[in-house]
């Protein structure tokens, strides 16, 4: 059996992520299913996008990664299964492969059939999670539905750069995680909005309660504060110019 | 070994579902447990009785509903082990299966003995877990407690119409799920509280921030707003009364 | 394989968890793990104390707990695996086990090496995940590090007392943890704060909205409201004066 790592925006506030286990637990017994992260903020793509960017080197080669964030669910968008080098990706077609494909490059696509009785809001169960299981299950990608080119796929209009960029999302801790590449050598300072702020290897490395950027663990550049939240106690929002300073 | 999917209201950020899962793991190695949701509003019996509907029939054959909503702990309300016609359930004698037992028809139940070692405010771990358990490795509902009546089971004031009902829950995106069934054929439009709403296939049928009623994934109309809120933008409350308008 | 038990602040919307489920079904493929809560409080030691102290005598003989809240991640705190006398732990030398090692004492630990390529912000990816994956596959604990001596590792200031303590922290429900242990017979009161309870049985003993105080299900003293939040309707904090009454 492959393993399932399953990301959503469902909250675990409502049955939706125990149904969709349910569905793969019925069509692929055994198979072991892994939460990838359930509250995200609701139809928050850009942040799912970061959060499979993360995630992509870190899951076994030949994993199922089930991404359900859905905003266009019922609309005329395709829902697809994609293989990349090390992963298989079950998901709508709507730009959240934007930035993992460029750690598991994408080699091949298919366009999921719609059930004539899939509902109108709800392709976590009805079309997604029992493609997941088929694939969690041994299946191959054709046989899940009909070949589309991978260069056709929908992206984000997201960009990582070598020196500067945009704050992308922010993270629990209310960490900024920014479009920057982490850079070979350490730049002097960061400068985000209207701050400049100092360039350390981890959070000690200021007082508690002051900010800091570091090369971040998920491969991008981001934006603290020590004990602290940098989302509140500096501001920020989605969006802003970042700028490494050398 | 059946599977358990488990329901509660007690959240992740204190270790009581953690605790049940390692009942679980002791006395049925192996047994695949998987969250049907956890951060339900504390002890809100209505949101728990519409997930258990919602779950029941995406579930395998033969699983092992674990469902912990109880208010009434360390009271003399009974603790049950249920069997349907396609599930089993362990829980608290309090209405939770008034809606999922449309589904899947109660069979027998039996009455949980209290062991006397057992908490007077966890029966999740001191009580459920444990039958759970045994239901998991194998064992029949009779091994578990007493024979209890199936007609004998508490209910909750809820009952499912064809045309007209009322807000029973929201869901994390504000969607308003209603007491009313998915019509046969679609209504023109659906009144609640003093809005009337077009009836239509999907979110994406209306603009962004406009107001909508669909047949909902869980077989109960729902009201909602594309990209938006419904409980926040329409200020529905739960009870707000509800009709089809054809 | 032996079962993991995951204890983090990492909240479920940010790739964290499933990431470092990711790593361990790397290196332990098939072995289960379990979430023990991630929607602590961030960084909140205290809390997880408790929780561990919570979690311990229920979980199966021979269990890997890996416990990441880890305020001092990239300093020279020392990460730790540490074998009790029924249970695995790995986590930071941050005082986490004060509590629980009272229930399952500590016999061996081993420093855990930092690898080359670790990150200075995330070790429970780079280093706690590969530490607890070893262990679930069998590892004995000296293979895992250099020997340190239990009675050197850190401790978090917290006494457990028989008649009198501290509010210790609060669950989800609103329920205060307090530091004093369950007594072998009921006191007639507790007081707490400016506050004096009755001592009950559980939450119904006492009207809807009215206080209460018990003894927990995690062994300690525990102050309540029914049907309600003692931490709101109280105004409770961390640290406040708690006192049985005899």
């Amino acid at each position: 059996m492959r393993p399932v790592f399953f990301l959503s925006d469902f909250g675990l506030e409502d049955p939706y992520v125990g149904v969709v286990r349910g569905v793969i637990a019925r069509l692929a017994p055994g198979a072991p299913v892994h939460d990838l992260g359930h509250d995200l903020p609701p139809q928050d793509l850009k942040k799912a996008a970061w959060s499979l960017f993360a995630a992509v080197p870190w899951l076994p080669e030949g994993a199922v990664v089930l991404a359900v964030v859905d905003p266009g669910v019922g609309t005329d968008r395709r829902a697809l299964a994609v293989r990349g080098q090390r992963l298989f990706y079950v998901l709508p077609d709507n730009g959240l492969l934007t930035l993992a494909a460029e750690r598991d490059p994408l080699e091949a696509a298919v366009a999921l059939p719609l059930p004539e009785a899939a509902s109108a809001t709800f392709h976590g169960r009805d079309v997604f999670a029992p493609a997941a299981a088929r694939l969690a299950a041994g299946a191959g990608l054709k046989e899940l539905g009909t070949p589309r080119e991978v260069a056709a796929l929908r992206r984000l209009p997201l960009e990582l750069g070598e020196e500067a960029g945009v704050v992308l999302t922010f993270d629990r801790f209310g960490n900024a995680i920014t479009t920057v590449k982490n850079p070979a050598r350490p730049p002097r300072a960061v400068r985000v909005g209207r701050h400049t702020l100092p360039f350390v290897r981890t959070f000690a490395d200021v007082p508690p309660g002051k900010p800091l950027a570091y090369a971040g663990s998920s491969g991008l550049v981001e934006v603290a504060v020590n004990q602290g939240s940098a989302r509140a106690l500096l501001g920020l929002k989605g969006g802003e110019a970042v700028r490494l300073v050398f």
